[in-house]
């Protein structure tokens, strides 16, 4: 199982591409290539939107390559998914892609071009508290498709997505069908009153109002609101679900840490 | 010209209120009514959703009402304000409605409801540095309709938004027509790549892309980036539009501050 990195957002930090590396040779049933694009830096990205995206479209037609692993999120994937998606060559295809956070454009780009896709934990993640359960649950998952590392109460067809990232990407080509989906979203170092907007903003698009059930994942690092919001996020998504007629499955087992699970996007569990 | 004060987001300020309401008291052409509601709480808002709409129905239904001024942005008004413009009162009609920042949401759904809106300062804008110049152009746009208070590049028909509320709006049922309009955005507290992110959100809308120009207000406020974005603003949102094939017209001069304009939507410059 031959796995390259590219990194379509942020660069890569090296101490975490050496550690992950050391992890996949420890291994023996994956080979890890880290595109040296991952260390690139323009601005905020890695690199810049071209360098970005030749690198992905390099890998992505690589018949040598099994996996293409999304190095990390932060923010620019959007930038790139429309055209990283058009196209394809034939070796793009049978490929499995792995990320989530800002990856979440290019999971809903892919997914869409019929490509084979899961948010799941990234490199990046091996410095988090615990991030070696993550790296080994992506690579449980890359070599052997193993149950064992899913999100345990997916009904698929299922999808998982940031809730910035999904609200981001409704009406732009990227986005998905989303009839008759698992959805799962979760946030990271958004104010409640953010999470509430942004719930506003989802709930009324008719294609989100299509999906199976809606389900929360972890809200981590929430800012201080002054004066306090007066809901969690738990009642803030229940609330919005309510009004919109959507079902809310309640709590789901991913977020920005290093318990974040796999969610294949699609028909399959696996 | 009596002036309803009501705050459909977050409570006004009693400090503000009362500074305000001296002003308007010296000046003999403006009666200003501060209604209880604006210093009600319930966690982040002013009073419970019920209590806000009731509220702001009622000084619409007032036929001794002229004017219906938002007390200030904060968040809250997106989640009442399709139930404020549906089954208006005569008395609704004939009266002017102006606010900015989350009070956009209230700006689209009642000018979509054909009622006359006007970006422009908030009472609680008297708190800012040199506050008293907004208020006094708030009251000058309320009670002669003083040119002078306009923003000074308007093409009407015209419209303003804060670039976030303007996101979080679309696809909404409070999406206005945006056909052939010289729509003016700012921002503030928004970090560069989240700006960037929003403008490929919001140029993607195919009624996004048939305005006539979109010009960009002050942002202000910016939290720093690390490593910093390496585009400002103006050269974010010039991107964005050459994109889209939008009109990028320069600058506009509003913002979230004491400089802020008035921009009347719609197709008359009063």
């Amino acid at each position: 199982m031959k796995i390259a990195v590219v990194a379509p957002s942020c660069a890569l930090s090296r101490d975490a591409a050496a550690q992950v590396a050391a992890l996949a040779a420890a291994r023996g049933d994956c080979e890890l290539v880290i595109h040296p694009q991952c260390f690139l830096s323009d601005g905020h990205f890695a690199g810049s939107d071209r360098e970005r995206l030749a690198a992905l479209r390099e890998v992505m037609a690589d018949p040598t390559v099994d996996a293409v692993w999304f190095a990390r999120g932060g923010y620019g994937s959007n930038r790139i998914a429309e055209a990283a998606a058009a196209d394809l060559p034939d070796a793009a295809r049978g490929k499995s892609y792995v990320g989530y956070s800002d990856a979440g454009f290019l999971l809903a780009a892919f997914h869409k071009a019929g490509l084979t896709v899961a948010h799941g934990p990234m490199p990046q993640d091996i410095l988090r508290n615990g991030g070696e359960s993550a790296i080994d649950r992506a690579f449980r998952w890359f070599a052997h498709r193993d149950a064992a590392a899913l999100e345990s109460d997916l009904q698929p067809p299922a999808m998982a997505f940031n809730l910035t990232v999904l609200a981001m990407l409704l009406g732009t080509p990227l986005e998905p069908d989303l009839a008759g989906v698992d959805l799962l979203v979760e946030e990271v170092s958004e104010h409640h009153y953010r999470i509430d907007r942004l719930m506003f903003h989802v709930t009324a698009s008719a294609n989100i109002r299509s999906i199976a059930r809606l389900r929360l994942g972890r809200v981590s690092d929430v800012p201080a609101n002054d004066p306090v919001f007066g809901h969690d996020e738990a009642a803030i998504v229940a609330d919005w679900c309510a009004r919109a007629g959507i079902v809310f499955g309640g709590r789901a087992d991913i977020g920005h840490d290093a318990a974040n699970r796999v969610v294949p996007f699609g028909p399959t569990q696996s």
